[in-house]
């Protein structure tokens, strides 16, 4: 499968493929400072919880490289404010705070270490997100590969994919995996309103992995549930609460509703950094409200009448109730999620 | 309430504004052969059931206008010719089909004319139909406005709006009618992908008819629906079958099936000449396909990636069952349909 890379770290730079111009132009950026690297999330140039979480770790490795000190206690406090300076990147993406967060808590107990030792260990952590990060996708295709029904149509909305983390992909990886195992796999790929993510991202990487797909807009997808076209669902997610509730991408709710009236599964994958067991449920979850005009207008063309303001919530939440079970690298957690939640959260 | 004349008779000649380039350019042709009203439709200059039946009686007028022959008998060949050429612009929206043998039938009726008064009364006849769509639309209004519950908020689907008919509405007929008796309403406006006949047209309309109004994807439905913003729904349609069954643009489905599960009322509001009782049920209506670069191309910009195919099923059909009550000319209709619109259609 030949895969883009959505982030690296190469040479003391973080590396941040712009997905705004996919799937016309590869655009590869170079970032050496936390303001850029912080930019580069909140503009969406990368995207997707898995891969804002190993971007965000790059950003706090740049300041153990580029900060003032002579030992790895001097770089404590840059460390906190770029840690700051990053999670107001983007709301609702729990991976961002999780690596930061791993990040600093990890530099505490590094903070000994001469300077240049201090960088590399850093530069090797957040190196070790990204493996996990990878090798967490690997297993949840292995995991999610046996609930695609034999007919292999499996609806995805957003993108989930090789280029929502480190590789490979979430939601992708159990079609991923059947289609490596030679299984019939056909992928009703939504376009995702606004941003579009469907039509330009997970449609681009199916495509070179030669994975069998049908774009459609967001609002056919019931006429293809109606018509029994559709075997499974599947999607990410950017926060899961501890009761089970998912946020991820506006429209995944409907998703879920749509599917529980058709009787069709619908999956969440997702590695257990985005389960966030702070959060009792769904409805603490923060929901980012993103600007009416990424609505209004495609591509630099105005759509709508000047003066005609759109509404821009970028997630939803899905009850647990609806989800049929979700996909960790540790396996497939189903309801009461509660439990199997604090089980597989120790 | 300011508003555009979706299509137009005078001087010999139909009018046609192309819907195409709204909200951003104002334009209309004239055209006098059957051929160019035909494409005018085909094209999607004019839309909507409504005016779709309008344009092709228009176009059924031009045969009698420049068509050879000393009396009516001697054009009914070539209005014969007409009828097919109108009725194979577009297969669902069975208005067109209505018009037409109206028409025609009228013509039969009309034949021993001399040439002169044949085309006087067909262009009569033509501006009858005309003059009925905006009663039957203000009668939909009166009957409808009283189905919106006190806070007024309604979400629509694609443009059943002035544009769509001769003039005021179908599915928009109740939110003028209660805008004008000064009740508080708001318009959620679906964007209505991939002709975005929401963001361009109704949200054009409602502005200028000084309607507040949110636009909002078509994905984002379900969110506004679960967080008890949504009071009803009302959209149009292109043809009812006997049993009460309604195809109407793609997505309404997927809301009929949302409103159910949010026990939200949803309403069709259409004139009777798109009930079809020859049509037993919905599976008997047609679904016209369209091209897949209408979903793939935006305002001409390419936002898929090349070699990828995209569905665009035009239409979808939402069963009776999930249809609270159908807005007619005559009275709002309720369960059991096969009794309702049995009544109605006498």
């Amino acid at each position: 499968m030949t895969q883009l890379q959505s982030v690296a770290w190469h040479d003391g730079g973080v590396y941040v493929l712009d997905q705004r111009r996919l799937p016309h132009q590869e655009v590869v950026n170079r970032y050496i400072t936390v303001a850029d690297v912080a930019e580069s999330i909140r503009s969406m140039q990368v995207r997707g919880a898995p891969a804002i979480g190993c971007t965000a770790a790059y950003g706090m490795a740049l300041v153990a490289v580029y900060g003032q000190g002579t030992t790895g206690a001097d770089l404590l406090g840059a460390l906190a404010d770029a840690r700051r300076v990053l999670d107001a990147s983007r709301p609702t993406a729990v991976n961002l705070f999780w690596a930061t967060r791993r990040m600093y808590d990890y530099a505490v107990t590094q903070q000994q270490l001469p300077r240049a030792e201090f960088a590399a260990v850093l530069i090797a952590e957040a190196q070790a997100i990204f493996a996990e990060d990878v090798a967490m996708c690997r297993a949840i295709g292995v995991h999610g590969e046996p609930l695609i029904p034999a007919r292999g149509r499996v609806l995805t909305h957003c993108n989930a994919g090789g280029l929502a983390t480190a590789g490979y992909g979430t939601a992708l990886g159990p079609i991923y995996r059947a289609h490596e195992l030679g299984r019939a796999v056909h992928v009703y790929v939504d376009e995702t309103r606004p941003y579009l993510q469907g039509a330009r991202l997970t449609a681009f990487e199916l495509q070179r992995a030669g994975v069998p797909l049908t774009l459609i807009t967001d609002n056919m997808a019931a006429y293809f549930m109606g018509r029994g076209l559709v075997d499974c669902i599947i999607v990410g997610a950017d926060r899961i609460a501890a009761n089970g509730d998912v946020a991820n991408k506006i429209g995944t709710y409907g998703l879920a509703v749509l599917a529980h009236a058709h009787g069709i599964p619908m999956y969440v994958a997702a590695p257990t950094s985005t389960i966030d067991m702070r959060i009792a449920d769904g409805s603490m979850i923060p929901i980012e409200e993103r600007s009416s005009d990424e609505v209004t207008m495609v591509a630099g063309v105005r759509l709508a009448p000047e003066g005609v303001t759109a509404a821009h919530p970028a997630f939803d939440v899905t009850p647990a109730r609806l989800i049929h079970g979700i996909i960790c690298e540790k396996g497939v957690l189903t309801a009461p999620y509660a439990v199997s939640l604090a089980q597989v959260m120790g």
